[in-house]
C-alpha cells in the first residue's frame, strides 16, 4: 500500500463498516450503505491490548499521522507532496510525545474524509456513481462511533487514551463522554467545548464561499471543474485563524506577485495577498470540496450534549468524573481559530464538575499551527501525563511544610 | 432634491469636478472625464469662512450624515430605507457633538461611490454606457483632492477640523497631511494610520468574494444581475468586524431561519448564520459591488507617505507639526475592525514627531460601531477639542503646586 513504511512496526490498513444489508446509522437518521475508514497505527499493541491512544486529526489532516507515506489508494490526485510528511510525524515516534515504543497509535480519516475514508468522492454501491451531494451530512457523534468501531476491531476495551488538537480536540471530548467507560485521559490542544460565535461566522463564510463559486452546483461537479475558487477562498479564510499574522507577513515576504494573480478585475500587488492565494489555490490540489463542506457543517453542528444524550455540560462532565478521566488541556497564547479563552472556560467547566484536569498555556508565536510545529512545548506533558504521573489526588492533598 | 431637509440649515448638492476638456487626474495617472461630487451640508459658513468641518464617511456610508432624506437623485434603487437616517444624525445638529450652530458641516459621497457621486454605476461621457469595470481605480489622495476642491468651491481657505472614523479617519490623516496649511485640527475615530496584515487579509478575502461570482464577470453585470452572494459575503466578512460578537449573538436571538436560507446545498438552520445572511442580503439591495471593490482598493493600497510625497512617518507628521495641528483620536476597547493597537501606534507616532495630540479610550460593548451609536461617549471631547480648549501647551507646563 505505502510505498515507504517508515516507522517500523507501521501499518496502514482499510476498516470495513456496515454494509447495504447493514448499513451504518448516522445521528441524522440516515444511513450509509457501508463504509470504509482509512487508517494507520504506530507502535505495537501489548498482549492485555491496555496501550492504545486513539488520534483525531484536526480539520483538512489525515490518517497519516506520521512518517512519509508518498501513495494512498483511492485518493485520486489529492495525496500531494503536501501530504507525504505524517502531521504529527514530529510529535508520533519512538521516543517523541506519543512514544511508539510504549504506545500503540491509532489514527483514521474521519467519516465524510477524502483521504481514503468513504466520503463525497466515494462511489454509492446503490448506485456505482460517486455521491457527491447526496452524501450525508455527518456529525462529530458519527465520526467517533465509526472510530470506536474501528478501535472494537483491534480487541481494544479501553484506551489508555485520546488525543486531538483543534477540531481533533472537540472530537476527543466526544469520545469520552459518549464512552466514559473506554478511555482513561482525555488530551485536549487549542480546542474547546462548543463552537462559539466568531467560530460559526468565520466556518459560515466558509459555507458561503464554496456555496457561491458557479462550478459547486450543490456538489455536482465531479464530472466538470471543482469549485476550485470558492475552495480557495474558504481556505484563505480559515488559514488566517490558522497561522500567526507575523509568521504570515515574514512568509510573504518572499512571494512574488505572479501573472496568475490577475483576477477578473483585481489586480493583485501585494506579496500578502499573492502569499494567501496560492495558499487557497495548493489547498484545493489536495481537497475535496464536498469534504470540506461536510467537517464544516460538523464542525457548525458541534453538539456534545445531544450526541451524549445529556442536557447540561455539569452532567455532561459528571460523565467523565465518575469515569475517573483525567484531562491535559493545552492552550497557545496566540491562538486566534481556538482562543485560550475557550480552554480556560473548558477547565473551569470540568472543575466545577469535579474532573481532574491538568491545565497548560504553551507561549508561542505560530498562532494556532503552534500545535503542529512545536513538540517541545508539548512532550513533556504529554509523556508524564501518558505515563500516569499526573495523580492529582496527591497533589491536591499536599501541604506546604513553610508558608 | 432631498423630501424632507431635516436641519435648516441644510443644503444638498452636487459639485462638477473637471471636464471632458480639462479631466480629474488621479493618483495612478488615469483620468476621468469629468466627474460630481454629492455632498450635503449642515449649519452655516461664517462671515470669515473659518467655521468649516469636513467630515468623511465610511466603507459603505454617504454624503447624507444627518438628518432624514428620503431620495437622493441617481441612486435607482440604492437608496433604500436604511439610508433615509444620516448616518451621524446622533453627532451632527444643533447642540451635538458637530454643533450645526457653530460650525458648517461638509459630507460628501466618496469619488467612486454609488450615492451620487460619479462612481462605476455613472455613465461615461466618452461612451454614453455605464462605467462599469471600465471605471478607474481610485486612490484615497484622489478622495482627498476631489473634496478639497468642493472645499474649494465653498472659499474656504482653512477647516477647522477634519473628522473621520473607520476608514474615514483615514481619509482625516491624508487632508491633514496633504493639505497642512488647509486644517487646524484632526478627528479620528477608531481608525489608524496604515493597513495591517489582518485588515488586508479580510479586505482580500472580500475582494475574491465578489470576484468568485459567477455574475461578477470583471465588474459588466448590469445588463444582467449583479453579483449579489458575492457582495453579500463581503459584507458578512466585514459586518462580523463591525459589530462586537455579543451583540451579533444578541440581535440574532430573534431571527428566524427563513425558508430562502437554504443554500444549494447547506441548510441555514442557526439564528446567527441567517442572522448573517440577511444582513449580507439587506446590504446588497443599497451598495454597488463595482464601488465596493474600488473602496476595498483604495483601502488595501492606502499609502499616506506617498499621497504627501513623503518617505516616512516622521517626515509625514513633522508637516503636522509644523502647521501646528491638533489631533484627537478615539480609541474603542472592543473594537476589532481597528483594533486599539493601532490608534496606539499613530498616537506614539505623532508623540515622536512633536504632534500635539489627545488619546481616548471609550469603553463600548458595541465594538467598532460605537462610532455610529454612542454620542456621548464622544461628544464632550468633540465640544472641547473644536472650541479649541485642548491647548496642550498650557498643560504641559503644569507643574503640580504638591507632588
Amino acid at each position: 500500500m505505502p510505498k515507504a513504511a517508515p516507522l517500523p512496526p507501521f501499518h496502514a490498513g482499510f476498516f470495513d463498516l456496515g454494509s447495504e444489508d447493514a448499513p451504518f446509522l448516522l445521528s441524522t437518521g440516515e444511513a450509509l450503505p457501508g463504509a470504509r475508514i482509512a487508517y494507520e497505527t504506530y507502535g505495537k499493541l501489548n498482549a492485555r491490548k491496555d496501550n492504545a491512544i486513539l488520534l483525531y486529526h484536526a480539520l483538512s489532516g489525515s490518517q497519516h499521522a506520521a512518517g512519509v507515506t508518498t501513495e494512498v489508494p483511492d485518493t485520486e490526485d489529492r495525496w500531494t507532496e503536501d501530504c507525504h510528511r505524517g502531521w504529527w510525524d514530529l510529535y508520533v515516534g519512538p521516543g517523541k510525545a506519543l512514544d511508539t515504543n510504549r504506545y500503540f497509535v491509532i489514527c483514521a480519516n474521519y467519516l465524510g474524509g477524502c483521504y481514503g475514508s468513504t466520503g463525497p468522492t466515494s462511489i454509492d454501491p446503490r448506485t456505482g456513481l460517486r455521491y457527491g451531494r447526496n452524501f450525508p451530512s455527518i456529525r462529530s457523534g458519527d465520526v467517533v462511533r465509526s472510530q470506536m468501531a474501528l478501535v472494537d476491531s483491534f480487541g481494544i476495551d479501553c484506551l489508555q487514551a485520546v488525543v486531538g488538537a483543534s477540531v481533533g480536540g472537540l472530537l476527543a471530548l466526544n469520545t469520552a463522554t459518549m464512552f466514559p467507560d473506554r478511555v482513561k485521559i482525555v488530551i485536549s490542544a487549542a480546542s474547546g467545548m462548543r463552537t462559539t460565535v466568531l467560530t460559526r461566522l468565520t466556518l459560515f463564510e466558509q459555507v458561503m464561499a464554496i456555496e457561491n463559486d458557479p462550478h459547486f452546483r450543490g456538489g455536482e461537479y465531479y464530472e466538470g471543474t471543482a469549485p476550485e475558487y470558492g475552495l480557495a477562498l474558504a481556505r484563505m479564510i480559515s488559514h488566517k485563524t490558522f497561522v500567526h499574522l507575523d509568521a504570515i507577513e515574514r512568509r510573504a515576504r518572499h512571494d512574488i506577485v505572479q501573472p496568475d494573480d490577475q483576477l477578473s478585475w483585481y489586480r493583485v500587488r501585494h506579496n500578502v495577498e499573492s502569499y494567501m492565494l496560492h495558499q487557497g489555490k495548493k489547498f484545493v490540489k489536495r481537497f475535496d470540496a464536498n469534504t470540506y463542506l461536510r467537517i464544516a457543517e460538523m464542525w457548525l453542528r458541534y453538539d456534545p450534549l445531544g450526541d451524549a444524550g445529556v442536557d447540561t455540560y455539569e452532567e455532561l462532565f459528571a460523565r467523565s468524573r465518575d469515569a475517573g478521566h483525567h484531562y491535559l488541556i493545552f492552550s497557545i497564547d496566540s491562538d486566534f481559530c481556538f482562543y485560550p479563552e475557550e480552554q480556560a472556560e473548558l477547565v473551569s467547566t470540568l472543575e466545577r464538575a469535579g474532573v481532574s484536569s491538568m491545565y497548560l498555556t504553551v507561549h508561542s508565536d505560530k498562532g494556532h499551527d503552534s500545535f503542529l510545529l512545536e513538540p517541545e512545548l508539548y512532550a513533556p506533558h504529554l509523556n508524564y501525563t501518558l505515563e500516569g504521573r499526573w495523580k492529582k489526588s496527591s497533589v491536591n492533598d499536599r501541604v506546604p511544610e513553610v508558608e
